[in-house]
């Protein structure tokens, strides 16, 4: 196999990679010193006035070390093996052997619960012990194997430890055992796909085709008819564990056609774009066009029909799924924090495939926006859901949006989102360079340094920047010797005006790489300055969205902007824009952890005096000027509960 | 007591007043000609392609006359009342003895189904005959109990005929045994009110006072701490028939306080309204002032702050419900049929006890609005939620939005809202006039005759008139002897300027009698003439209501309207409504069974050619001229499926 055409980039590894003081340190250190621990806390049951998780409970009483019922949900364990996979990262990070000890402590308690033929979940070894692999479609073995091997990976990576490798070795070759091709093996396959990326970074690691192999079968069986799912439930009489089958059918886990032939996102939007991953990651490493063809197809209609400018996807709370092509409804979003984090895991995928801005435009889009709108600023609280609109008496008394919280919350008894962008930000220096062969490119600016092999030489490069407050950046080549490669510098999308130096001399941008400016020169100590021209943009959507015409959302660089009800008053939909509207940008150091703020002349619809009536005739409409304020997406609902909007209406 | 202080008018029978040909009597002969048929079918599970209704089926067994298993609704039975209350009304407007005879059967088989005792709910004679009266919150037996004794008095008032009177009065008697305030009674109430409401019209039918302490007993436990469905529910071991209880809580059933209490419309609004009715009812008869008091409470919560500009009520899918002030989204609300056909009931009663336009205007928005909305006009299919605004690939794929339907469909198996539209339509000539001691009131505009004793002489009075197309009204009034008494005709809040002539001269209209102009004469044989100016509307909401801000609705006299798709294109959203636009009414005889259009000079925004991008900076809008095309609300949906949307943006 030739990976070499489907793979034009290469992630540099995150031992490569050290992210310095700006941005995104404050993250990186926040999971460190807050998430880890406290959800380290939260695995053990200890926090009060959080729903016990049970999770390392179950462990113990799945490896017979106490008695005890199986507690929480289906797929508990991926809760204790994010941790571990964000715990992994991090070491990477900030050493810290006493987290280490407590890592390599719960791996030896997961290697306790791994039964002797390998199978390790601890629902089944506890609850069911003879229903293993008897419902894929709702039981989540598959996917709680899927963390278990990233889990184990990313361990080995950080620590060279391969205890946990081991485990999910022996796990994926008893899931190598029971599922394929041949006539004894299930033909099945996840109901949420998490596994098909995860067995190929076990590939990866270790070099064993069977796994790659394994996850091609997972792929290219699903949404083959007869439909394996309906066999399976067929065996077991029927019997649902969740009632999604049946409320949003086949198209809900991405089976309603076979994976090639789909050619819009459907279903619940994290298992599409994880699903989207494997197939990305299968592609490149058995040269399968068809599926990068698949994989562009999708990207393309959720990237380009069915995403929130938040970065946010799947518009529905009723699975938390994707809707249809242009319903992108504000107020009733669903936008999880973790299919944000897929969104991102997918790009990164398409970016090594084909470096083009536009996977890493969207990658920013959805890291700077509703990744971290996730979690608040303290680490402390999270938003499973992202809307774009929010009114709390709504949120609070009409059901329809009642899974839209204005205030994030402690922790979730489902808690998939808070591990989800702790790994994620824990990991964030792999997804800033990537190398091809004479190629270093530069995908993200980040406040951070990457020591990489170019050419054979070692090469050490630095950024320094403010961004995404600023769009200067500069960065600082480092050769061992001199050496000849191409410098690729990302230009994103909604930057109209870049300027590049090197050495202090103006260059030509002239025609881009796919939206990367190239400089290839022999490089030695230089210093290469860019200059993003970030002017505040009024955005607008397409308009088939339907939710947001006459309605403008403000963006300044990749950040997305929004009105809060603690800076503006309440009734933010009676705040108009005026076309003309100038914005001023400043920098509120002591507001919200140091933001950029925007100020504007708005103005307030005014009806006079209003009495009793609800309606009323031929209304004398004036509009009175107010300075109005918009803070950063990411950071609303870190104050004053209120109000919150971010497409704001135009007059 | 001295009733005539709080009943300040009487509504008059139905027998005394015809309905000439116009808009409402289509409606009644659409009603008689295919609706009552048609359901008689359902009823009869005759209907291919209809859900079995099992209604007739049920009494037949309850009777012992077949053997089988009750089916449907728990509270299938009201269906057969409602068939019956409408049949009698209809008999009225247009005897016809083959459908009396089948009524007459009807009513033999509900007789051959009530129990000794006077017990009669198919239900729990068929499936829990020990269960009788243990679940009033859940169980509907009381709710059917009202219907059946609504349908009784409207039988006995049509025909003279007291057998289904007769089968009513012994089902209260014994409710009254069962109930009531005397140790060795139950202290419950119903869990869908209607029964209050239905024991008044059985009281002043049959003069029992009995009915009417019940229904008072009903109405003032209701809400007492410790609330009797917790007692109730902890009796039966907290077994639930439905789980609204758990999902919304007391104030789903207007049990949160007691009634007297209550100062904002909750919960489930088809009950709301009932409740609200049978309060209206019991305080006249009562005298009681703090219960009227309550009753204007309520309806000012509900019409100047929870109530869509079309009259509907219940903004919230889940429950049915009302959710809080000013909270009325379009594309999900709920605004049931029946719901609308309740505020009419309420609207009527209070009418009645302060002749006050407020009272008038309301009633009568919801007629024109969203009571007919609720029909085709072929009378064959129906709504029972009524939108503001539709997009249909929502209501296909957007879950969230799973309870707007944008095509009319044929029956539900809860088949409340057909029967309720057909019993209120038939028996529309009641809600015309009223009369005082010197008084006659004209409250709606109908082409209609009514034959009334005022001041001991009798009084025919004639409308002719095109109303709601035409805000011309001829008044032909013939009095038997001359006779002194005061003419009120409302002029309706929407109307600025009116003018009334009698015999050819016109008279000063100077203070208005709560909206209604008092002409005080002896009149012989005179004719009045009232001009009520009726100019398109340009509506607003109160700013409050955020979903509405930056748009108007149009309205004309009663009518609101609304634009559809198969008139002005895809997108309705993308049409805006520049501030000065002009409007042309137009009458097409052809269109709709004949409805005035409105027609205006509007914009369409456009974005230029837009490319592959969902969002775009500094996109350059324009405004393209375009002719759109109103059409009444209520005929929504009778053409082509499409979008359809009432509050239009304005510019």
């Amino acid at each position: 196999m030739n990976n070499a055409a489907k793979f034009q980039a290469k992630p540099v590894s995150l031992k490569q990679v050290k992210i310095n003081e700006g941005f995104w340190w404050n993250y990186v250190k926040l999971i460190k010193d807050v998430v880890i621990p406290y959800q380290w806390d939260v695995l053990n049951d200890r926090v009060p006035g959080v729903e016990p998780s049970h999770a390392i409970r179950n462990f113990r009483i799945a490896a017979g070390e106490i008695q005890g019922e199986f507690a929480g949900m289906v797929f508990q364990d991926s809760d204790v093996y994010k941790w571990l996979e964000a715990v992994s990262y991090s070491l990477v990070v900030y050493p810290d052997p006493e987290l280490e000890k407590t890592a390599d402590e719960v791996i030896d308690l997961i290697a306790r619960a791994q039964q002797n033929d390998g199978y390790l979940d601890t629902y089944f070894i506890i609850k069911e012990p003879d229903k293993k692999w008897t419902n894929l479609r709702d039981c989540h073995e598959l996917y709680c194997a899927g963390h278990l091997i990233e889990a184990a990976v990313a361990y080995y990576e950080a620590t060279g430890k391969r205890k946990l490798l081991d485990v999910a070795c022996r796990l994926a070759d008893h899931i190598d055992s029971v599922f394929g091709p041949e006539p004894s093996k299930k033909k099945g396959y996840p109901g949420h796909e998490e596994i098909e990326l995860a067995l190929v970074k076990l590939y990866r690691v270790t070099g064993e085709e069977r796994y790659l192999k394994l996850s091609k079968y997972f792929i290219d069986e699903r949404g083959k008819k007869p439909l394996y799912f309906e066999i399976e439930a067929q065996a077991r009489g029927n019997k649902n564990f969740y009632s999604m089958w049946d409320e949003l059918g086949p198209s809900y886990f991405q089976v309603h056609l076979p994976v090639r032939e789909q050619t819009s996102a459907e279903g619940h939007a994290v298992r599409a774009v994880y699903l989207c991953s494997g197939m990305a990651d299968v592609a490149v490493e058995s040269g399968d066009e068809s599926l990068i063809q698949a994989c562009k197809k999708l990207w393309d209609n959720i990237t380009t029909k069915r995403m929130y400018i938040t970065g946010g996807i799947g518009s529905m709370s009723i699975g938390e799924a994707f809707t249809f092509d242009y319903d992108l409804p504000n107020d009733t979003a669903y936008a999880e924090t973790c299919a944000a984090v897929g969104l991102v895991f997918f790009a990164h995928r398409m970016l090594q495939i084909d470096p083009d801005r536009r996977y890493a435009d969207i990658m920013e889009r959805a890291l700077y926006n509703s990744v971290i709108s996730g979690m608040s600023l303290d680490g402390k609280k999270f938003f499973y859901v992202n809307p774009l609109e929010v009114w709390p008496e709504a949120c609070e008394k009409n059901k329809v949006k009642a899974h839209v919280k204005y205030t994030r919350q402690p922790w979730f008894g489902c808690a998939c989102c808070p591990p989800n962008v702790a790994r994620l930000l824990t990991s964030l220096g792999k997804y800033i360079y990537s190398t091809g062969e004479n190629e270093l490119y530069i995908h993200l600016y980040v406040d951070s340094e990457v020591q990489a092999k170019i050419t054979e030489k070692e090469v050490k490069v630095k950024q320094q920047t403010q961004y995404p407050w600023d769009g200067k950046i500069a960065i600082d080549i480092c050769a061992e010797r001199e050496a000849e490669f191409t410098l690729l510098l990302r230009i994103p999308g909604w930057c109209k005006d870049a300027k590049v130096r090197v050495n202090g001399e103006e260059i030509e941008i002239g025609a881009m790489n796919k939206g990367y400016v190239s400089i290839k020169r022999r490089w030695g100590k230089d210093r290469v300055e860019l200059l993003l021209s970030m002017p505040v943009l009024k955005m607008r959507a397409n308009p088939n969205v339907r939710e947001d015409e006459g309605r403008v959302a403000v963006q300044r660089g990749p950040v997305v902007y929004c009105l809060e009800e603690v800076d503006n008053g309440s009734n933010l939909n009676n705040i108009v824009l005026p076309k003309g509207s100038k914005f001023e940008v400043e920098y509120e150091k002591d507001l919200l952890n140091g933001v950029c703020v925007i100020k504007a002349e708005a103005e307030r619809e005014d009806y006079g005096p209003w009495g009793e009536e609800l309606y009323e005739a031929d209304v004398n409409v004036t509009y009175k000027p107010v300075s109005i304020k918009f803070i950063p997406y990411f950071a609303w609902a870190n104050r004053a509960p209120g109000e919150m909007m971010v497409w704001v209406r135009e007059k």
